[in-house]
């Protein structure tokens, strides 16, 4: 176990900057005091706001440049301007070089993605990377993935994104044999995408023996915790996380309104506060910020563009738990494990994964 | 206007079958008491349930046949065996014939559509059917399409999606020109799908008259109400509908043990049980249960399959304020419209639709 986790933060990423990733980066220090950060950014909009935190400046190390990625970069623009010298390419480079153990971005994701590919290569066997989060469900959590890092995704890609969203739920959540569906549009085997029905084929027909596969899951059984993992194209994934924060936002909305109409239900609202308080803290999309992408050589944590200071820590908190905890290890291992048996039990059964 | 709202009802269809539909159209009957019913299925199962409901009963005539199509066909075998005989089937016919206004029906959703497709035929200009429904926003109401007609869709097929969705909201919400966005993983023009891409491209470029096209807009602009029309892939499109309904659910149920934990919390959920009743109307998904097929030459309303007696009644209020309303002719007429600018547009732009 490291002595301290190191965090190269890119202090420029989102859409507010320093002045809310450094504040962010002090509450999870608070939380965390055995970390380091090294701090990539532009020092005249850092060297300000650090100085109105003693505590994290004490523990940081600001590591100038005067070259931001764009919130709207396309990836080959920020790969072509930002290489080698940009903040989030300089943090991802960190842990390329060892000299931090994570990196923590709030910039574009497309940008992100692309540089982490480009800088830390992936894991031999995983062709393409992923995006996996925590999704809150009336079990738990479970793990949801790809939420964009690719659009589509043929058969193969599928069972490589059951072989990372599985190790990654073996070793967060302590289960041996997590459980694993294929997001879908119905639970039949006549419906749904091509490639999302012949993943479930080869799935049913090799049974791999690190998880536990469930067949086809709807978009409702992600909130029910029908499974440990479940696994999308980034598409729909996305889509389908966003629309899923949406509703919340509306719930939270719609109840505050009504709770506020008469001077019983604003009564029942005092009274009844703790309850609310359970309920934000529960459905508050803050606590359970940051992406992790999967299939790299190196721990990347994407957090929210429009994440806050709380948000940002969250996200920090992921990356921290990923180091502290050793899960890029046990989680290559996995999937080495995994793609192993499912490259083989393929090739057993028609040989669709190449 | 028609003298009385004629409805075509597949008393087979569902996971209940008769003891929930026709209670459910005895619901319906009340709200709209200037409605005829055809019960298509077998008799004796639909003669005990409706002996129970005498009114229902009243306004009411069977249709007898033993053939009823299950909830796991493939749309390929329910054509085989269904076909001419089946109580879908059947139901669909009578609307062909003009023996009713609309058909009803919470059968497999895809056995539905093909038999539709087959017997009612495509709308002049419009190769693919779609799924619409409404979906309630922060603001009102939002036509979202396609939820799982199609899998898979083009540019061309995208942009009649806008078409056909932005003529059912002129009507239904009574806007003129009704807002249009297509669903997207972000906002930016060079983000998500090359075809979502593509249709964003031409409707920008081509501006049609008869909606207004407002860009891309993501997941949680569904339930904020961002545009009256949101279009989206059927894949996408049902995921992110069956997402929001399971956190819809997930809240309610988080929401019910808070309140539930201490006498403060149980005595705020009495004082403010007006609002929590408030609260279940709003996200009640049996009050927006019912989606209409698009495209067609007659009306068709898909049922949810696990749909209670409200929630068919529901179903059928849909159906009925389509007739009522004349939707289905001023929808034509519409998309006719729509479709005609498009294509000529298209041509202009580089005839990416055919």
């Amino acid at each position: 176990m490291p002595d301290k986790v190191r965090i190269a933060l890119d202090a420029m990423g989102g859409d507010h900057g320093a002045s809310v990733i450094l504040p962010g980066a002090d509450i999870a220090l608070t939380r965390h005091p055995d970390t380091e950060f090294l701090l990539f950014g532009d020092s005249a909009l850092i060297n300000p706001v650090l100085d109105g935190l003693p505590r994290l400046k004490a523990m940081s190390k600001v590591i100038h440049t005067d070259v931001a990625i764009r919130m709207d970069d396309k990836p080959s623009q920020a790969l072509r301007y930002g290489r080698w010298k940009s903040s989030m390419w300089l943090a991802l480079d960190a842990v390329k070089k060892g000299e931090a153990d994570v990196a923590v971005s709030a910039g574009n994701t497309g940008a992100l993605m692309a540089m982490s590919r480009f800088n830390l290569k992936m894991i031999a066997g995983i062709e393409r990377p992923a995006i996996a989060a925590l999704w809150p469900t009336l079990k738990g959590e479970s793990i949801v993935l790809d939420l964009g890092a690719s659009i589509g995704a043929d058969e193969a890609h599928l069972i490589n994104l059951a072989a990372m969203g599985s190790a990654m739920a073996r070793v967060l959540f302590d289960i041996e044999r997590p459980t694993v569906g294929l997001l879908n549009i119905g639970v039949e085997e006549v419906k749904g995408l091509e490639q999302v029905r012949e993943a479930g084929r080869i799935l049913r027909e090799t049974n791999p023996s690190h998880f536990d596969y469930r067949g086809f899951v709807e978009g409702d059984d992600i909130g029910k915790g029908t499974v440990d993992v479940v696994v999308t194209e980034g598409f729909a994934g996305n889509i389908a996380l966003k629309a899923a924060e949406g509703t919340a936002h509306q719930m939270g909305s719609y109840l505050r309104s009504a709770m506020n109409r008469t001077w019983a239900t604003r009564l029942g609202y005092l009274l009844a506060r703790s309850a609310f308080q359970t309920l934000r803290e529960k459905m508050d999309p803050r606590k359970s910020n940051g992406g992790v992408f999967l299939g790299l050589n190196g721990i990347v944590i994407k957090s929210h563009g429009g994440a806050d200071a709380e948000g940002t820590a969250s996200a920090i908190d992921m990356g921290y738990d990923m180091v502290r905890y050793e899960l890029l290890a046990k989680i290559g291992q996995s999937i080495a494990r995994d793609l192993q048996q499912a490259t083989e039990t393929a090739r057993l059964a028609g040989g669709a994964t190449s």
